[in-house]
């Protein structure tokens, strides 16, 4: 990919999410909408790229927008809206765009939703009758194997990024929680707990994205990366990796010409605790089996050098699976753009976002940058 | 978008759509992605785009293809695919790629597939339980009343697609039918009989699309463009035209300085016959109101200057919903090759794509031609 040099976030926009049995699709799009807008100073838009996997379709003339419209789905369907509007922008098709991320996903049965949500699982793991969770634990019970990690290093994983929400007036669940409500909360596939699991999130945000800085609080995306491994993990290697997240990442660093050490905030996909444990290694900001330790002794906590997820994460933030990766820019660029109150993390200069679907099928990662003045 | 001047299709592959109950989607893909490689000479590949609608998901690894992937949905899913695919080699992030259009449409229920077709529509015609011949229905009785098309005319564009259909070895509908047929077929949605309607088909078809003219075969993309429209039929000024398409095609012209009288061949989405006449005079072929008339006089038959699905459309060729647009591309590339057999438009040399979802919410165009020695 060319430099991104020229590719600029001048808008943001979230609701919190949350369970919004009165509001739709819609509803909550046409607020963000409004709101990024607002927030870019209202510039001409050349194209919409919606992130949704649950809806099938968003009807944009509602949310008052009339634009070419590229949907994008699947649960990493945020970073790769992204990744498409800076395509766009990059091929010299667009200049200024919406991504608009929106799920609802209260209006789904249980069923309806393990079924969507293992569409990037393979055949295999589909007709075994496999959840997400149920893949996530076999992936959890080897790493307990393998690297001696703990229940309760899991648990820490869920009580950090729940600390990071009590600080976030947008986050779904506001409320400290402690090792031991963790260890002792129903069990989904052992060893995973109910508190190990992000929630189930009606939520929309949006950005506008631009080859124009028109903004003087805008912050630039200096690399964004696609990366793909077997959808079934008995094709793994190794299933304590996600090859996936190992090549969008080597491809983002060598772009934005960064290095692990040079991250400031990072909000990673932690659908799961083991998630988090695993990306962090996988982002190189750990050294193999060690992320689990470091994270239990605080080391990625708000006040540290490297802080991951002040957002409160998947977990706490919400997890409204299409929109999660705008969230996750929302997040970051707040951050860099000094705006996040009491999560603030102090003078943050560069930020990463991860995305994942399934076991990290597909992962896209993004590096923002605060625009020097 | 910059001027596409070196992005060519170097390798093509479709099997003939069909009612496959004893294949899977990775099975058909198989076939067409060694196919499609072989055809462009082995080349190395940096990302496979995947146009499917119902499976929401395909085992990449199963059909021997490690590559960052990006999965494209919707009715339009084929053209978007291809559209994402030239943003990617413009932005610098790939120089060749494979684009796998593959459709399992005989493993869903009459519900399911109703239920998925519908996603493009707005909500409220969703929720009055419209169909997508319900609203074609609504567009056809309209345009009878306006222009007085009868009901041999939407006939006669059924009888022409299957007529060409008998010349392609690849066509799902291999026999000719008759305007007396098409008019007492079973009543779908009144004006609409089923021999107005594509079918249900099972396909893959796959291209390697690239910046490297590694083939003395190649055909270059001269324009590709998405265009939009309400999702809802209620909501347009006028339901004769389809905005998507028309803007679309304004923006492909221009990039491509090609005026539609240089056309020799085009493949445009008669999902129902009311379709291809609309989509006619949308693509500036025929004057407002008489498309019905050109098509039942023979004007865009094998033969003539302008032939118009010579494949047999999805009328007759197979409508293998995501795939379509994919199958599309194969057909027009066979064409500028002159590989088309029976079927072949003598010396053609410059030919457009023309792939909608549901109503025309989104329309994606593209315009190909004959390398010149």
């Amino acid at each position: 990919m060319k430099e991104l040099r020229n590719i600029y976030i001048t808008g943001v926009s979230a609701i919190r999410p949350g369970e919004y049995w009165n509001r739709s699709l819609e509803d909550m799009s046409y607020t963000v909408v409004e709101e990024a807008l607002l927030d870019a100073g209202n510039p001409q838009l050349d194209a919409l790229f919606i992130a949704n996997t649950l809806a099938g379709g968003l009807d944009t003339m509602a949310i008052g927008l009339d634009l070419p419209t590229h949907n994008v789905s699947g649960c990493a369907a945020g970073g790769l809206a992204i990744h498409a509007a800076i395509n766009g922008i990059l091929a010299g098709e667009i200049d200024t765009a919406m991504i608009l991320g929106a799920e609802k996903m209260t209006d789904h049965s249980a069923l309806e939703l393990a079924t969507a949500l293992m569409s990037p699982a393979s055949i295999e793991e589909q007709l075994q009758g496999f959840t997400q969770p149920a893949l996530y634990a076999i992936i959890a019970t080897k790493h307990m194997e393998e690297y001696g990690t703990t229940r309760d290093q899991l648990s820490a994983v869920a009580v950090q990024n729940h600390n990071h929400a009590t600080l976030n007036p947008n986050a779904q669940f506001r409320r400290p929680i402690t090792i031991e409500q963790v260890n002792r909360s129903h069990k989904i596939a052992d060893p995973l707990r109910v508190l190990d699991c992000s929630p189930i999130s009606d939520g929309a945000a949006a950005l506008i994205i631009s080859s124009e800085n028109t903004s003087n609080r805008a912050v630039r995306i200096s690399a964004s990366s696609v990366g793909s491994d077997t959808a079934g993990l008995d094709k793994r290697e190794n299933i304590l990796k996600m090859r996936a997240t190992q090549k969008a990442t080597q491809r983002v660093y060598e772009q934005a010409d960064v290095e692990p050490g040079d991250l400031d905030v990072v909000e990673l996909h932690d659908g799961f605790t083991i998630g988090e444990i695993i990306a962090l290694e996988d982002l190189g900001l750990f050294p193999e089996g060690q992320a689990a330790t470091e994270i239990a002794l605080g080391k990625t906590a708000l006040g540290q050098n490297l802080v991951v997820n002040p957002s409160g994460g998947l977990k706490a933030c919400g997890n409204p699976v299409g929109a999660t990766g705008v969230y996750q820019a929302f997040e970051i660029v707040t951050q860099l753009r000094g705006e996040a109150g009491d999560r603030q993390v102090p003078n943050a200069r560069i930020g990463l976002t991860h995305n994942i679907s399934g076991t990290g099928v597909t992962a896209v990662v993004h590096i923002f940058e605060k625009m020097v003045r």
